[in-house]
């Protein structure tokens, strides 16, 4: 039976989702009519084919710019870094966030090999330096790795005018922003301080 | 972001992922090289045009009969009846039933309106009156609506000369065979008991 094999061992390569629960998820499917699997495997196409990052923040978008940046009523004097696109979806559920993004693309780690040059940091100075931001907000994860990140943000923008913070600590130390419901989110942002 | 949330609302479909889970999935694609999203879709695509019930057994197969009921190894003379096919991949993980299946499609729920003619009761009870079964085993699940199902399967087979098991309650009662661990199924095969 390949074809349950296959779609199987191609759901089971998912993170959380192991062999048991693949398994489970493809029966599910057989049962369901044939469109249902259609549709899924529809969106998968268009979604590698389509979604690419925004030219200025990084961000996933299907145009030039993303929904964000071409949103006349964010304030783009206000820029908040994040390490990846998902935590965007988890800034934006809060609903209090006004400003724009900056999608690092990760966060420094010398032990994987992840130095400033992988990620969107000079791209992120650039925009900086091209003036009009009043503060960035630094909202890296509350991890080893996401404050290094953020550390070496703060000294590459420190030589320019504008107050460079961080995002508060309501989240538990060693979480995931992405995982983080929206009051805790919306508490540390208000809740920012000076760098 | 339409092509984003088209794959997470079509993966928040699935069971047991919620919005968030779909969305983290979403996200992790998104990061890996195109071709894993389209082997994914490639591998639905399959499933649905590919995948149909064995004629003989129900089981699901890409061919006129299953993988079981095509092995000349496997004991035709011995029936395994489960409620689902994903019933039959947790007994063979188990490794100790060498006899043949008949899935039955689910199981009797006058509240849902499942009836016996509903399930492949009818198919069953042909394969037993065409001769040369020695036993059925009823293993549908150890619910309220599985062991009323394996009743009336027993009623519906009294009058060939066979013997009729049930699967022996080393599974917890409510459980769900499709996801009991090997050596609970193989413990709960040995112990069968005439009914």
């Amino acid at each position: 039976m390949s074809a349950i094999d296959d779609l199987t061992g191609e759901l089971a390569r998912l993170p959380g989702i192991g062999r048991k629960t693949a398994l489970r998820l493809t029966y599910h499917l057989l049962k369901q009519p044939p469109e249902q699997s259609r549709r899924l495997a529809d969106a998968l196409r268009t979604l590698s084919d389509k979604v690419r990052p925004c030219t200025r923040c990084f961000n996933l978008t299907e145009e030039e710019l993303c929904v964000i940046c071409r949103d006349p009523r964010r304030d783009a004097a206000l820029i908040c870094a994040v390490e990846e696109a998902a935590d965007i979806s988890a800034i934006e559920r809060a609903g209090e966030y006004r400003g724009q993004y900056h999608v690092l693309g990760g966060r420094l780690s010398p032990l994987d090999g992840v130095t400033p040059d992988d990620l969107t940091i000079p791209q992120l100075v650039h925009r900086i330096a091209a003036g009009g931001v009043r503060e960035v907000i630094l909202a890296t994860n509350p991890s080893l790795e996401g404050e290094a990140t953020a550390l070496y943000v703060q000294r590459q923008l420190a030589g320019y005018p504008l107050s460079i913070t961080r995002i508060a600590r309501g989240l538990p130390v060693g979480g995931d922003l992405e995982y983080a419901d929206g009051v805790t989110i919306a508490q540390a942002l208000s809740a920012r301080r000076a760098m």
